[in-house]
């Protein structure tokens, strides 16, 4: 998708001269990209090579208001953000549905559970139980670390913590039980990569 | 596939006497519901019978605008409807990716085109490509007859257009290469039973 900016103009990537991060030894940095950012731009990537057809999804709003200044033309003057009901993101990637919630943390050791909401857990239970593949990419920003987490691991990390045990999932279960997705040139986050390792360890 | 009703019964379809097209007196009506009020139904069955979990996608909205009233609302002050990049449905039924487009029109005998727009066309064509299943679902509202249509299907006739031939797909396109939905008591709109038929056809 090509981005027009207001002006009209096409969206051209500006490129930052030096990533100035303080103790940085990698050469494909973010620049100060959301993972957002980065995710849509490996999207655009698989879309644009056929490799996957993955959105993110719209933020969903109740539009209480709307104006029409002109007969071609609608402004919506009263709005409300509602809580996504789903994941933020879905698609197909070899025939398979692909679903899942993507999160970053500045925290170091690890991701905090809050972040997850309960009906998101629901709605990757029941793409699980309908036999689509779901996960939990996490960035761990100050890190430069990203990982993919099965839904099963995150389901059974769920259930520990609402029997009393930690609120967070520590980095060495991303570690041990994850799948590490390691950022290069172009995609800078191929996560693809990763999936394929994972859905292979759960189908074997 | 079987559906089970919350009574544990096996669904058995109605078998509606005779078919009479023009004047169908039919049993179940719409009682005057959009066609996305009954997709939401079915698809809330669906959901709770664990046999599909699609939704709709939100409507996409460019936020310009926003109050904060206080701590914890948010209220939208200027916003606008963007068009839509993909389809209006997607999910994952026995783990296969499913994508389609429902639209409703009052014309008796034809589809017309131009309540598809070629982005939706790209978005279903990277689907197929893709292995998912795309396709579309039209309401004939005046005569309360509902048709899967194939990508396939659709895409010819749309070169077709392209070409200069009729700007809309006729019912008897619907007829002979669609998949008719008969309405049932419930859930009305059951797509997967015309999906399962379609899939079959396509595959063999």
């Amino acid at each position: 998708m090509t981005v027009h900016y207001p002006n009209g103009k096409k969206f051209v990537p500006t490129k930052t001269p030096n990533d100035s991060k303080p103790n940085r030894k990698i050469d494909f940095g973010n620049r100060g990209k959301t993972l957002e950012d980065e995710l849509n731009e490996t999207n655009e990537f698989y879309l644009s090579r056929n490799l996957a057809v993955i959105h993110k999804k719209p933020v969903p709003i109740q539009v209480v208001k709307v104006d029409y200044p002109s007969r071609s033309s609608a402004v919506i003057r009263e709005a409300y953000y509602r809580t996504a009901s789903t994941t933020d993101y879905n698609g197909v990637w070899m025939g398979r549905y692909i679903d899942f919630e993507a999160k970053e943390t500045k925290n170091k050791t690890s991701f905090p559970l809050q972040n997850i909401h309960s009906h998101q857990m629901e709605h990757m239970e029941n793409i699980v139980a309908n036999q689509g593949i779901a996960f939990l990419l996490v960035r761990f920003s100050t890190l430069n670390r990203y990982f993919l987490l099965p839904y099963q691991v995150l389901k059974s990390c769920w259930e520990d913590m609402n029997k009393g045990a930690r609120k967070s999932i520590s980095l060495n279960i991303f570690e041990d039980k994850g799948f590490e997705l390691i950022p290069k040139a172009f995609p800078r986050i191929d996560y693809l990569e990763a999936l394929e390792k994972m859905v292979h360890q759960i189908q074997s």
